[in-house]
C-alpha cells in the first residue's frame, strides 16, 4: 500500500508550489491527493474560443504549423477548467505529412493524402523524416507550450501508432472497410511490415525529439488497431507498438517520462497492451474499469473511460457518472480521469467543468482513505 | 458426444433429400456433414445482378416494398454461390417506418426519418404495428422466397434490436456519436425505456409473423449495442433484446426455429448474449472464436467470424484463413461459418465463392471425424 510519506510529498508538489504533477504521479501508480483529469480532444471545437482561432488561421494545417497558434489552443482549456494536464495541440498525420505524403484538411471532409500509398514502390521510397527539420513546429509548439504552463500542468506529446498512421496513408484518409490496407496486409504483408517498421522509427524519433523539448508524458494514439482480428492486432499492431516503446526516452529532467498506449475498442486485448513496456493504458467505455484493472493485475496505470456522452446528460447525473467510473476503478492509486474517447465536437463547455470539478472533488476521499489507512496505528 | 445415427441422419437429410438443413443442426448443435456457411448481406450491391434489379426497381424501398424483387434479389447468391441459407432481402428500418416515422432512402446517404422522435410525446404517441397490415409486403416475401427455395435452403427472418432500431429513430438516421439518443438516454430514461418496450414488441410481432410465412430461424441485429458502456448495454440493450427472445414463436412446422443474436462489438459481453435465451450468437471478428466458444462453455452455437476484407486477399489465402475460422472453433457442432460482418460492397463475388467452396470442402473432414470418433469401438 501506499506509504504515508508518499502521499505528503504528493500533496505538497500539487499544492504547496504550484507545480501540479499528479498526472504523472498517477501514472506511474504514485499516491496523490485527488485523481488527476483531463480529456481527449480537449482543445477543439466545443471550445468557442478555439473556434475563433481557428477561423483567424484559416486552416487547420495553418493551426498546427504555427507554434504560437497551437501553444494558444493547447492552454484554452486549462484557463477553463482545473485541468492536470496540457496535451499538444497537433494531429497524428503530421508525421506522414513529413514523410511526403501531402496532407489536405478540408472543412467538413476529414483528413486526405495527395499521394497515398498504393504500392510496394511507394512504400520503399518512404524514409524516416528528420523531426528537427520537417516536424520543426511540432517541436517549437512542445517548447512554446512547456515555458507558458510554467508547473502549473504536465504537458503530453503524443503521436498515432505506426498501423493506424498505416490505415490513413494506404487508404488516403479515412475509410469505412479499410479494405486497401487490409488488402496490402493480406497480399503483400512484407511490403506492409515495412511500412510500419519505418512507421515506428518515424514514431520514436518524433516522440523522443518532443521528450527533448520538454513533453513530460508521452501517448500512442492506436485508433484504429480494433478493426483488426486479434491475431493481426498482434502481428500488426502491437508488435510496432512496443518497438516504438522500446525505442522511446523513459528519462528527462531528472524524472520518468511515462507512457500512455490508448487503443480504441481493444478491450479484447487489454493484456497485450499491458505486457508492451508502457506505464499506462487508456481505455474507452465499452469495457469496465474494475475489470480492466483485474485484467493488467498491477502492471500498469489506467486512463479513462467515461462515455463522452454523458456530457449530454444533466449536471446531477454526470456527477453521478463520474462517481461510478471512480468507483469502478476503486481505490489506490494508478487512475486518470478521462472520457472513453475524445470530447464531442456539440459539447457544452460548463457540462465539462461539472464533470472536471466532481472528479476532484468526489475523489479527495478516496486518496485520503488510501493515505490514512496506510499510516501505522 | 456425437451419436452416430444424427451424424447419419444429418448427412442423408442434406445429400439425398435435396433439403439442405445443415443450417438448422448447427444453429441447434447438432452433427452436420459439413458447416454451413452463408454470408451477411450476401445479396447486395457486391453482386452485379443485384444491381441491375435494384436500377430497375428505382430505389432501395422499392425494392423491399415489391415482394417479387425481395424474392428475387435474396435468392440470386444461392444460384451463384453453395450456401446453406438464404437471408430475407428487407433492411431493419421496417419496423419504424411502419410505425410512421417515414422512411427515406437516398443513394449514398444512408437512411434517413422524416419525422425521427425527438421528445417524450413523440415516443408517447407510437403504437406496435400489426405486420399483417403494415408489413404485408415482408410477409408476402417470406411466402414467396419460401416457396422457390423449395427446400434447397432454410430461410432465416430478420430483424433489428430494440436498442439498435431506437438510435435510428431518434438520431433521424445514423450517428456519429449518439448524442441524441443517449441524450434521451441519460436525461429522460423513463422515455428512453417505453420506446425499448414498445419496439421489442413490434420486432416480436414482426419475427413471429415471419415465422408464421415461412421463416425457419430469425435472427436479431444489435448492431449498435457495442456504442454503449457494458452497464448501460444491460440496462438499455439486452434487457429487451431478452424480452424478445422470450416472446417468439420456437416451433413451426413441427420443427424448432432456432433464434441468433449477432451483436457487433459486443466481444465484452459475449456470456450475457449466451444466456438471453437466444440459440445462437454471431461474433465479429475481433473476437477470437476458440475464446468466445469457451467462454458460451455450451450454451449456444456460434455464427462468424471471418474478418470480409480476407475476400480482398488472394484465393489461397482465403483458403487458409478459412482454416483458421474452423479450426479456431475446432472439432464438434455448433459453427456457421460466417463473415464477421456484412460482405463488403467491393468484393469480387468469384473470392467469395473460394470462401463458401473452401468451408465445405475443408470443413468435411472435422465433421467425419467427429462422426467417427462418436462410433463405439
Amino acid at each position: 500500500m501506499l506509504r504515508q510519506e508518499e502521499y505528503s510529498a504528493a500533496t505538497a508538489a500539487t499544492r504547496g508550489s504550484g507545480q501540479n504533477d499528479r498526472l504523472l504521479r498517477a501514472l506511474l501508480r504514485q499516491a496523490v491527493d485527488v485523481t488527476p483529469v483531463w480529456v481527449m480532444r480537449q482543445a477543439g471545437r466545443y471550445l468557442p474560443e478555439y473556434r475563433k482561432v481557428r477561423e483567424q488561421a484559416g486552416s487547420f494545417m495553418r493551426l498546427c504549423t504555427t507554434p504560437e497558434l497551437a501553444c494558444e489552443v493547447t492552454l484554452q482549456p486549462l484557463r477553463r477548467f482545473d485541468l492536470d494536464a496540457a496535451i499538444l495541440f497537433s494531429d497524428i498525420l503530421t508525421i506522414p505529412d513529413a514523410m511526403g505524403l501531402g496532407l489536405q484538411m478540408h472543412e467538413g471532409e476529414g483528413p486526405r493524402f495527395e499521394r497515398p500509398l498504393r504500392t510496394a514502390a511507394d512504400v520503399n521510397r518512404l524514409s524516416v523524416p528528420d523531426p528537427d527539420d520537417r516536424l520543426r513546429y511540432v517541436l517549437d509548439a512542445v517548447r512554446l507550450i512547456r515555458g507558458e504552463l510554467a508547473g502549473r500542468a504536465p504537458l503530453i506529446g503524443f503521436a498515432g501508432s505506426p498501423w493506424t498512421l498505416a490505415t490513413y496513408m494506404v487508404e488516403g484518409g479515412s475509410s469505412k472497410d479499410y479494405g486497401r490496407v487490409k488488402g496490402m496486409m493480406f497480399r503483400d504483408p512484407n511490403t506492409m511490415h515495412r511500412l510500419l517498421d519505418v512507421n515506428a522509427r518515424a514514431i520514436s524519433l518524433c516522440l523522443n525529439a518532443q521528450i527533448e523539448a520538454g513533453a513530460q508524458a508521452v501517448m500512442v494514439f492506436d485508433t484504429w488497431g480494433g478493426v483488426l482480428t486479434p491475431r493481426d492486432y498482434r502481428e500488426f499492431s502491437l508488435r510496432y507498438l512496443r518497438q516504438v516503446v522500446a525505442a522511446l526516452k523513459r528519462e528527462s529532467e531528472g524524472r520518468r517520462v511515462p507512457v500512455i498506449l490508448f487503443a480504441k475498442g481493444a478491450g479484447l486485448w487489454l493484456e497485450d497492451l499491458a505486457t508492451s513496456g508502457c506505464d499506462a493504458v487508456g481505455v474507452d467505455w465499452t469495457t469496465d474499469l474494475s475489470e480492466a484493472r483485474q485484467r493488467v493485475a498491477g502492471r500498469v496505470a489506467l486512463q479513462g473511460n467515461m462515455d463522452p456522452s454523458v456530457l449530454y446528460a444533466s449536471p446531477d447525473r454526470i456527477r453521478q457518472e463520474v462517481q461510478i467510473v471512480l468507483d469502478s476503478y476503486g481505490p489506490g492509486p494508478g487512475h486518470v480521469f478521462n472520457l472513453g474517447h475524445g470530447v464531442h465536437q456539440h459539447t457544452d463547455p460548463e457540462q465539462l467543468a461539472v464533470m472536471v470539478n466532481a472528479v476532484h472533488e468526489l475523489s479527495a476521499k478516496i486518496h485520503s482513505q488510501a493515505g490514512a489507512s496506510a499510516v501505522p496505528v
